[in-house]
Formats: structure tokens, sequence, C-alpha cells
């Protein structure tokens, strides 16, 4: 069984919303899984002197054109919620609190459905409400169960393992792909990682 | 005629070397001609508020592999000179005193030669000497006449105005591309500025 490729994003980023598109069929392609693993790239900003984009004069003007060419060449919706940029506590945390209960399919299920309420939409997915609302619809989870799980310590402690990994493991970006040891930053390398593991690197 | 496309760098930025071997055959293969116009990038990521790639934790680390992995993907040599990163001064005026002697692509050698020795040799191009070496060699000035027209006046305000037009236009970045009023940012955005050309937009 060839290694997956991790896929790290923030659910705050648009251009992970992007690449959350495409990456599971480029993976397909050369007979890999992808596994999906929603980090907080907050503590990441604060290592490398990164602003947020909206911070950015010029830049956010250009980056919010350039998501918008994106979105159109890919064929797919894009609009940016409010909030924006936000805080994706209880969207990661609810995403790990379904793997546990219902596996990794159910669980890129959820965080399809979540960037598709986020960047498809424009909707908040700050609130816990939402997220539950988001994950009933999604999977069928009871809200109440949800509400309690992602509060649940174990949970949070989860989402933390993951984010301080990710650091220790060099990824400081959204959306961030490992391929067999092999960093990739950004929505714009997906052709990089598409030639990687077709040529097993170059 | 169709409209050139501009082509904004600063050369010490290394994407741009390797977006410097590409755009010109990018453009030719639709009909277009490239104007090359070096500019100093310092004033603008003041206003971005963006530090150089070397300043910043784990970006660092990265890009340098980054760069490693795009130049052998592109079969270009590629070695970062020391300074890294350094002041373009000399290099742009000189190239901007040979436009104004010798035509757009005696210009258009002088930097390709520039950027071969700054990041395909890993030389520094720094001094005024160097760049006036390079200069002989590339295309046969005299190098005191090198010396001499890039500490004239109209030489600094060329570069000078080039610089104020570009962050004036939008540009913030090198590479960066403007394709009939279009903006462009990095190196990966070049297979879009094909598209582009090739689509009239999308």
């Amino acid at each position: 069984m060839p290694t997956p490729i991790d896929f790290y994003f923030d659910f705050s980023s648009p251009y992970a919303y992007l690449a959350s598109e495409r990456i599971d069929s480029i993976a397909s392609r050369h007979g890999r899984e992808v596994i999906w693993r929603p980090w907080l790239m907050g503590a990441a900003m604060k290592i490398t002197g990164s602003a947020p984009l909206v911070d950015r004069p010029m830049i956010n003007d250009y980056s919010r054109h350039d998501l918008e060419r994106c979105a159109r060449l890919a064929g797919l919706p894009l609009r940016l919620p409010d909030p924006f940029p936000f805080a994706a506590i209880a969207s990661s945390r609810a995403v790990y609190l379904i793997e546990r209960e219902e596996g990794p399919a159910a669980a890129k299920t959820l965080a399809r459905a979540l960037f598709h309420a986020s960047f498809g939409l424009g909707r908040s997915i700050v609130e816990a409400e939402r997220v539950a609302a988001i994950t009933e619809a999604a999977i069928g989870s009871d809200p109440e169960d949800i509400l309690a799980g992602i509060a649940e310590p174990a949970i949070k402690e989860r989402l933390k393992e993951v984010t301080d990994g990710a650091i220790a493991g060099g990824v400081f970006g959204s959306p961030f792909f490992l391929v067999d040891g092999e960093a990739f930053w950004g929505h714009d390398r997906l052709e990089q990682v598409d030639l990687w593991l077709e040529r097993g690197g170059w």
C-alpha cells in the first residue's frame, strides 16, 4: 500500500478550498489516498512573520482578484464569508470528532461540506452551532452530540497535537502537501504534486 | 500589433530568473512581445509589509528547496550568489542604459546575461565593475562607458520612474506580469499567463 499524501489546511484559507477540490482526484490517478488534516495556521504565522492577506496593502487587492480568477478557471463557486479570515477552531475540531466517531471517509465528507459552506456559499463557519448544523446536514449527526463532542478535552487535544506536529514537521502554510516526505506549499504547486507522483520525484 | 506583455522583475529575485527563461517563448507562441522592466522591489515590500525570504523562519528553508526543485524541473542551473538578497541598482541601471544606447533587444540580452551570472553561476552582480564586465562580455560595450552611463542622472531617473510607475500600477512582487491590463504575480502563474493569452481571458 503506497504512503498516503498528507493534506494540511486551515479552513480559513480560500486557496486551500480550491486545492481541496482537486487533491483527491490527482492522488487517485496515481493510486494514492489523501489524509486531510485541518490545523490552525496562526501559530506558524507568528513563527514565519506572516500577516493575513487582508492586512497587506496591494497584496490583498491582488489576491482577491487572483482567487476569483483561479476559481473561475477551475469552475468553482467562490464567495468570501464574513468574517474573513476567521478562527477555524470549531470546524477543525468537528472534523476530528467525526473522524473518531465515523471514520476518515465521513470526516472528509464533513470537511468538504464545511469548505463549501464557507467559500462556495460565503457563510460563516465560526460558530459551533453552525458547524453542528452543517455536520447534521452532511452526515446526519445529532447537533447536540457535535456540540458536546467538540468541547471534549480529548478532541481539543487532538487538534493541538496535529497543529504542533504540523509545525514540527515543517508545515507553515495552507494548503500544504507532504508527498513521501517532500513538502509542497500552495494551491499553485498541485501540478508539481501531480508530476512528483507520476515520476517519483526529479 | 498586439499589446506587449510587461515583465517586471527585481534582479535579486531567483523566481524571476526562472521566469525570465520562459516568458518570451510563452509570449511568442501567441504572437506577443515581452518588455523587460527591471525595477527595485524594496519600496513595494515596505508597502506590503513583506520581509525578504531569508528573514522568514521555515519559509526560507522551504523556498531554497522549492527553488532548487523548480530549477531542476525546468532544467536550469541554480546557484544563489553571495550576498543574497542583494541590491540590484547597478544591474538595473545598466539595462536601461543599454536600452537607450543599443535598443531593447540588446537590453534583453544584457538582462539575460546578468540573470545567468547571478543565479546560473552564483556570482555577485552588485558591484558596478562586475556589471560593466558582464555588459562587455554580453554585447561588447566599453566598460568605462558603462560605468559612466550608470552614474548619469538621466539613467538613475529612468530606473526611479519605472519603479514608481510599477508601484502606481499595482506591481508589488517579482516576477510580475501585466497581460492586457491583467496582473499575474509569480513564476507559478506562468501557466495562467499562457492560458490567458490563448483564450483571451476567462
